[in-house]
């Protein structure tokens, strides 16, 4: 499966994370339709998107996104996550579904981890989709970097994870098109929890330096 | 807290991880005790990296390696921690103990995170040692390259968790000594479970790529 040749759904497109790597995305030249719970937030971040990246960038409600989506990214807040799922598993059967989701509380001290009765985002996705092929991914990438036209790079890896090699490589293909960033498999659905909870780690780090932190694999 | 001027113990030094990096301190000049269950055993091993390092490396049974260290790492099995801990708390209070245990079973499909009834390694550490400084570090960084004397650079991060600064930053200082090796502030206690667990998902990357992954934090 190449990526290029395919249509990326992006839904919760209209945050900060969902809307850069979308950017990101259009910026490759691949084909992207922003979902979002409004059609029309869709319809004008997208529109915004497609002026600043001069790529093929659309925008419409999640369920139509889904809909449109070869391969589709979930990147809404984790409060809803599991409801949306839900509502979408029908038009997601059969496709490469990709949780980027952290399920993270805040609080004084910083950001932690919030227990998942399924282990994790990308596990509780993938017990409610049991007709699609769920992929985690893109969990600790900068939504800032993503977003900052200024960064041309964005030197980070990707920890894909999945039990379906296919669906693994694919969505590491996807992660390979944009300039400085590395799809890396890095296990299966059981250890997803600790790649969405590492965020937390990332924001600490990020406190502590003043930067926005990414991981990077050594020896790979 | 120089951690040079200071006496590195290493419990369960004689296992693969606690020697690789009794082995990178005592080459930096570190004043390195091993610990082991047996004192024989750990005054062998020890007697073999003061050869090999031509640094100054002692061994003794785990509760006087505990005793003779200013600064003292936890590199046991998972399996005897809390008993190990729990036995040495009156020797440990006041110290630094750094935790650098990863809570991992092992089947077919490769490494997976355990549960942990205090949340990890390390915060099981912190509940048996009330009167330790209690840190989490060293999970991460690959045994092979720490005691292949080929390798003069161990190039990875190692993410440094806790609540007391002093202690983090002493650790970090630790870490520092290794060439290549960089301590990073990676968090609080409380998000110490998923660095413990990310060796799963670098136990899955070796095996993939044919690897001794690491990580490296970007942007810092």
């Amino acid at each position: 499966m190449t990526p290029t040749t395919h249509t990326i759904a992006v839904l919760g497109g209209t945050g900060p994370q969902g809307r850069g790597l979308a950017r990101r995305f259009a910026q490759a030249g691949l084909h992207v339709v922003l979902g979002s719970r409004s059609a029309e937030r869709a319809e004008k971040a997208a529109a915004e998107l497609a002026d600043v990246t001069g790529g093929h960038v659309e925008g419409a409600a999640n369920a139509d996104a889904a809909a449109a989506g070869d391969l589709v990214l979930v990147v809404v807040p984790w409060d809803g996550h599991a409801e949306l799922l839900a509502e979408l598993a029908p038009v997601l059967a059969g496709k490469i579904v990709v949780d980027c989701v952290n399920p993270l509380g805040f609080d004084k001290q910083g950001a932690y981890a919030l227990p998942v009765p399924e282990g994790s985002a990308t596990q509780q996705a993938a017990a409610l989709l049991p007709d699609s092929r769920v992929v985690g991914a893109f969990h600790n990438v900068s939504a800032v970097l993503l977003e900052d036209p200024e960064v041309a790079s964005v030197d980070t890896d990707v920890l894909v994870l999945g039990d379906d090699r296919e669906a693994t490589d694919a969505v590491q293909a996807l992660a390979d098109v944009v300039p400085g960033m590395r799809g890396i498999y890095a296990g299966r659905l059981r250890n997803a929890h600790q790649v969405e909870a590492l965020t937390a780690n990332l924001i600490s780090i990020n406190r502590r330096y003043t930067a926005h932190a990414g991981v990077r694999v050594t020896d790979v």
